[in-house]
């Protein structure tokens, strides 16, 4: 039977990785940085997202925001409250988001605009909040450019060699609710030095999105990447 | 595509059912409480279980454990360190236990006594700690009579509502880390309503496995579970 999954799992894989490359060339095409956010539920990627797409704007870049979720559009309302468009992905049970739901989600949006609509080529910043889960989604390419991997101070510092897949897949790192690294025991560089033996230099943030700590040095980055000559993910 | 996928996913659960029915059986059969631990990574579980199989050994219980990880072993060594039997499933990429992995590594605990070894007749209890992941592990039975969904108050009240299949399909409710409650600005009113909305009149622990607080009551409660008549899961 694991042969039988394993087999029909590629042949799935094989067609996201298409539908994906597709969307690639249609979000370089339109100009628009697109984001992956992935990690546990409960890490904080909704409240992080928040900050970051309020922060944003306030800036004068246009940013706008996919969430997926079992269920609920609690997370699309949370991030709406930021003044970003933002469009919520109920998967019905399906713990990853794929290509696919991504394309079907983007409908409109390359020609819709005004108040809360987005057109795709008007955007600086795309950002997809995943499904909660630090394992499948890490193997569904969504067309993103930056796959980022979330992680909080409360939990447990060798999560990065526990998924691996993640770690591995990732092109940056936000540690998030540094406020509360103390009460957590956080051991600050275990953490580092996991996320390093796992994906050496990745670029790692330290933050909190209720204080503010180590946003400034995030939003300079997402600018500089924004800024950066189109460069296409192998 | 997704029609295909969801017919083989209901092939996959339904011969699943068929394994974990017969492992059911042979549980009762031996006398051995099995409880399945589900929960985010990151919520505390090996904490809260390390705890439980040291007090559980201390009053003269005999318990034992199945760990899943995608990789590693760190948990089962964390594990080990309260004097009970454990054991490692990796997993390597599969993002919940199955019934057919749980049959595998019971192998030789039918026969097997010793120092580090377990008789499965001999055990009163066997705990087994799932793979890190609020969605998957709730479709896959794996022959336990109680299903302990865990939340720590650092991961959001909302996770009852967004991840409903799991504490729908629980028995009891474990909230780990309450020592770190205010920090986290845990709102425990809000996480109860909600814990119940989804299952109404569900057992709920408040726990800590740092400073002990609502062990005595958790392990009361398994000592009366396990003198319980068997009473077979529908």
């Amino acid at each position: 039977m694991t042969t039988r999954i394993v087999e029909l799992r590629r042949g799935i894989l094989k067609k996201n990785d298409e539908l994906a490359a597709g969307l690639r060339l249609r979000f370089n095409a339109a100009g628009v940085l697109v984001l992956n956010l992935v990690s546990s539920p409960g890490t904080g990627k909704t409240a992080f997202l928040e900050r970051t797409l309020r922060e944003l704007l306030a800036r004068g870049f246009r940013a706008a925001a996919l969430v997926g979720d079992l269920e609920t559009d609690n997370d699309a309302r949370r991030l709406a409250a930021s003044g970003a468009p933002v469009r919520q992905i109920n998967t019905h049970g399906i713990c990853h988001l794929d290509a696919e739901m991504i394309s079907k989600h983007l409908a409109g949006w390359d020609t819709v605009t005004g108040a809360n609509g987005a057109e795709l080529a008007g955007l600086d910043f795309l950002f997809i909040e995943n499904v909660g889960n630090l394992v499948c989604p890490s193997s569904y390419d969504l067309g993103e450019k930056i796959r980022v991997a979330l992680l909080s101070v409360t939990e447990g510092e060798d999560k990065p060699l526990k998924y691996p897949t993640l770690f591995n897949s990732a092109d940056a790192a936000v540690i998030t609710k540094i406020d509360i690294a103390e009460p957590c025991d956080f051991d600050r560089t275990l953490a580092l030095k996991n996320i390093n033996e796992i994906r050496p230099g990745i670029k790692i943030f330290e933050t909190s999105a209720k204080t503010g700590a180590g946003m400034e040095e995030w939003l300079a980055w997402l600018a500089a990447e924004r800024a950066a000559p189109e460069r296409l993910k192998s």
